[in-house]
């Protein structure tokens, strides 16, 4: 006999399969788009249709034959989500343009990508036009509703009407045999120092990484989910879950631009999702509003928080006070996002179940993970010892878009370095104390900003708190606390300076506090730390300071 | 910019990652061998100890080094799970050999697989020792437990024991970067006519698969759930559930050679497992057992059977009077197994959702399936159009071992012919009515051999119904129903007939009957059709004749 090969079928994973598998076998699930008042119900067989009207459309009338990038500036809707599905699939690549840059970067990314058609949301039009004279490579701009799109003129850049350009096309198409490891989608990270740097995931490394969000360790998606997907679709693919949710046949509910707290507890009165998925701010507010404004959310049974450390009291007050369980997850833009999600291990409850779900949560298979010291040393996944978490995996990034080769700086001997300090347990649970900008250097010491905010949110007078390393003469850094308090609360330093002296070591009790009206928030909603520093660097901060 | 790939790592899926990953992040998951009258315990971790040491052995000691076959003769156990895991992860190629075959059939599997070497459970000496003097390629036995393997002795075949070949060996193994479409593991289908066929799944298949079975939407194994794995190693990889274990953290009890309904109560009794899956047989014999012998079964929540199609009537017993949820799955060795699982989609409950769960099930986004008419034409997936099931994907065999390409009679397009006849709903429901070999056509006219057995399973006299065709002279063919009645139930065939009369088409109901002890079952408990018609042609059934 000669050498074995396997007999099994190579049948690449691709978008193309997910969509047919949805718009068929799930064809009567649903994606709901939130118009304000109510929402409009589009099913999954229809968004079949509609996304092979839109690879006709992109094809015949606007010329996209191979791996042009297709990029897109919109909320989280219908149509987004049918680009999605067709530009992958007809083997062109999508390009998620996040709203929330700042227009040089919007500017950046879009002529890095070399975006040849932009959809945008004629809600957004405004945005595009704005940043449209410097888009060097953009020739069609696809306009979604029927707002004035008189501003977006531009030599050499032929505007359409969504619909009329969907109108008449055939309803099926026949999706290449692209190869699996071709670029699917691109995401540029929001760059919080220097360029936005981009990643461009596979048609299977999106296909893997849907299989893992179904999986029930994971996010358990499946035909019977209704899930509100708030996380926004130009950010890390809004964690995989519109791909995941075709793939599974659970129905999903968009926001599009209603994202604050009043319309999203409409949303779920309205539309009973099962599950949910947001960073940290945007379920604080709507905890504040849900206190507030008694809403039906008895549909509403797990939340998914991710993208920044989710604040135990958080947890503790949505499970108690509404009954929905939140599921801390980790992840990266560079790791399609998913990396960990925090589900206590079988046989523990009470509060040792409690802390494990504090955690930033269970590496799954597919993502392998390792501590790194800081002299590049391999260090034991042993709960304790604290170093750089290192990850690599079939959904995780070997490199940015553009560059020659992995940057040494953040990819190490195929590992990506996360950027991300914290421990590793030995059953894979993994706690991150900060990022490694953000570590607060005191006296040769670490302190963790976010054991300090954890602790602080605790209180309940305060909103939310951020905690950033400022310059000390003495100790080289220190840390200051930013304080937002609830509204109609208050709490002077002292109370609570006094409330964290018996939960965290006293040599890392801040001295340097400040009162403010709101946290700064980056493009996708987190605490802007960088920004918070640079406030207190120029004096725009009210600081008190008290000594121990 | 150059045409664009995707910057995502290439990583291979590997059984290895699977092996390092339950072994470290699930290591205090457990597997258990039942040994009559307890089970022994074993963690992931050990069993990823075990598992570099037989590597080494079978490496170092027995010159394994490339893609030789590893043959198991074993029922499920610990050391079979070790022989699944570090067998592929090494680069070898795992084969599992069915011990119920008859013994030419074996011999020729394992010679046609080119078997090296055969892992035994000394339970099962005298099976290979009957066998080993026509083993022309094997050159090491090893013998896992301490019975007599005097009767092993042959010319060129050296005879070891598991444990004194593992013992001192290093418990962590440099484990090799195979391609994942090599070749893994091996099975043969039992071969019901002419000799067994052989599939080689690849880490790739094997991967994918587990993911899948991890998904929520078919068996859902996560860290919480303990399996009662009845459904055999040697067959199907135990429908992947060993895998996807180790992926997920799952505990797995093993049943080892204790297949009989009182210890198989036995186990759940002690083990607690919270989900099994096995043939409709086992399950059949387990619910009389039950019904008679109280038992504490309140862990299991969920059972899959598959195999054959399992009979509404076992399903609804086993729900209203044990409070276990039976899923139906329909699968083939060909399809790694898993092609199926009958979960009722969103929306639906009572009468309506218990038909969706007697359907062999929903398929997933990795099985995509069409039904194939008499003069090969597609059919729509009506619900409605009648036809050969043909299925395609990346966890489905392309061809059989050893054959120069696909056989035309076995696959068509890039498609596996199933065998199977039924039809597809629009929303990926199939039902099937039959293998084809096994429909019953009556003066033209096709009878579901299925349908009547599950309307006759139905009548509380009944344990089980086999119905197969017999030549008719005057309809060509029609249908033989042969009946085993329950332990001091009595039900004469006209009150059969009269029970049959408003649940089938009257031109459907049997003329001929025939009571028998026990309806024989092929080498995984499936009735044995082939044998009853042999029977009957022979006069070897005692035959009831009723008109109409
Ligand atoms: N559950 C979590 N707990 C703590 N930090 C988290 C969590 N989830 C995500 N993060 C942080 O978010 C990072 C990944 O975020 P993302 O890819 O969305 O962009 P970003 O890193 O915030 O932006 P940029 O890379 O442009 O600076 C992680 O590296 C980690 O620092
Ligand atoms: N739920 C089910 N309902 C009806 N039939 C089923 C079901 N599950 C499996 N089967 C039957 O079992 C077949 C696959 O079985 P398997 O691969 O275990 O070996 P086999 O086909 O029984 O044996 P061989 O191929 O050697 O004849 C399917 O093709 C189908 O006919
Ligand atoms: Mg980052
Ligand atoms: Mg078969």
């Amino acid at each position: 006999m000669q050498y074995m090969r396997s007999t099994m079928m190579q049948t690449p994973l691709l978008i193309s399969r997910i969509l047919q598998h949805g718009a068929t076998v799930h064809g009567d699930s649903e994606v709901v788009t939130w118009a304000g008042a109510d929402g409009r119900h589009t099913s999954y067989a229809e968004v079949g249709r509609q996304a092979a009207r839109l690879a006709h459309a992109l094809h015949d009338d606007l010329g996209v034959t191979g791996d042009e990038r297709v990029g897109t500036l919109m909320w989280n809707n219908a149509e987004h989500l049918i680009a999605y599905l067709a530009v992958p699939s007809m083997g062109a690549v999508l390009h998620t343009l996040n709203l929330r840059l700042f227009p040089e970067q919007l500017i950046y990314i879009a002529n890095h990508a070399e975006d040849r058609v932009v959809i945008v949301d004629s809600t957004l039009i405004p945005l595009l036009a704005g940043v449209l004279p410097h888009l060097t490579t953009i020739r069609h701009i696809v306009v979604v509703g029927d707002g004035d799109a008189s501003k977006l003129s531009k030599d050499g850049v032929e505007v359409h009407r969504w619909d009329a350009l969907l109108d008449g096309k055939p309803d099926t198409y026949d999706w290449p045999a692209v190869d699996e490891h071709d670029a699917a989608a691109l995401c540029y990270t929001s760059g919080t120092t220097g360029n936005p740097k981009g990643v461009a995931y596979s048609h299977r490394s999106i296909y893997l990484h849907s299989m893992e969000v179904c999986m029930a360790e994971s996010f358990g998606l499946g035909p019977k989910v209704r899930d509100l997907c708030i996380v926004p679709m130009f950010h890390a693919m809004a964690w995989g879950l519109p791909y995941a949710a075709m793939m599974s046949g659970a129905s999903l509910i968009m926001p599009d631009r209603f994202l604050q707290a009043a319309p999203l507890a409409q949303m779920i009165a309205t539309e009973k999702p099962t599950f949910a998925g947001a960073v940290p701010t945007i379920f604080t507010d709507l905890l504040a509003y849900l206190d507030a404004n008694p809403t039906d959310t008895s549909s509403l049974k797990e939340v998914v928080i991710g993208g920044s450390a989710c604040p135990p009291a958080l947890m503790h007050a949505y499970s108690e006070r509404h009954g929905i369980e939140v599921i801390h997850a980790w992840g990266m833009t560079e790791m399609s996002p998913l990396g960990s999600v925090a589900r206590e291990p079988s046989g523990v409850d009470g509060a040792e179940a409690w802390a494990y779900r504090y955690t930033q949560g269970r590496l799954p298979a597919g993502v392998e993970g390792r501590i790194v010291g800081p002299t590049g040393e391999v260090m034991p996944n042993d709960g304790t010892a604290v170093g750089e978490l290192q990850v690599r995996g079939p959904w995780i990034t070997a490199q940015y878009i553009g560059e020659d080769g992995p940057d040494p700086d953040k990819f190490e001997d195929g590992w990506l370095r996360t950027g991300d300090v914290g421990t590793l347990s030995p059953n894979g649970y993994l706690t991150l104390t900060d990022r490694a900008k953000d570590v607060i250097k005191s006296g040769g010491e670490w302190i963790s900003s976010v054991d300090l905010e954890n602790a602080l949110m605790a209180h309940p007078a305060v909103l939310e708190a951020c905690v950033v390393g400022v310059p000390d003469d003495k100790w080289g850094e220190r840390p200051l606390a930013t304080i937002v308090l609830r509204e109609g609360a208050s709490a002077d330093a002292g109370t609570l300076r006094d409330f964290l002296a018996d939960k965290v070591a006293r040599w890392q009790l801040p001295e340097r506090w400040s009162f403010i009206e709101a946290v700064p928030k980056t493009s996708v909603g987190k605490f802007d730390k960088k920004r918070v520093r640079a406030d207190y660097a120029d004096g725009g901060l009210e600081v008190v300071q008290i000594n121990g």
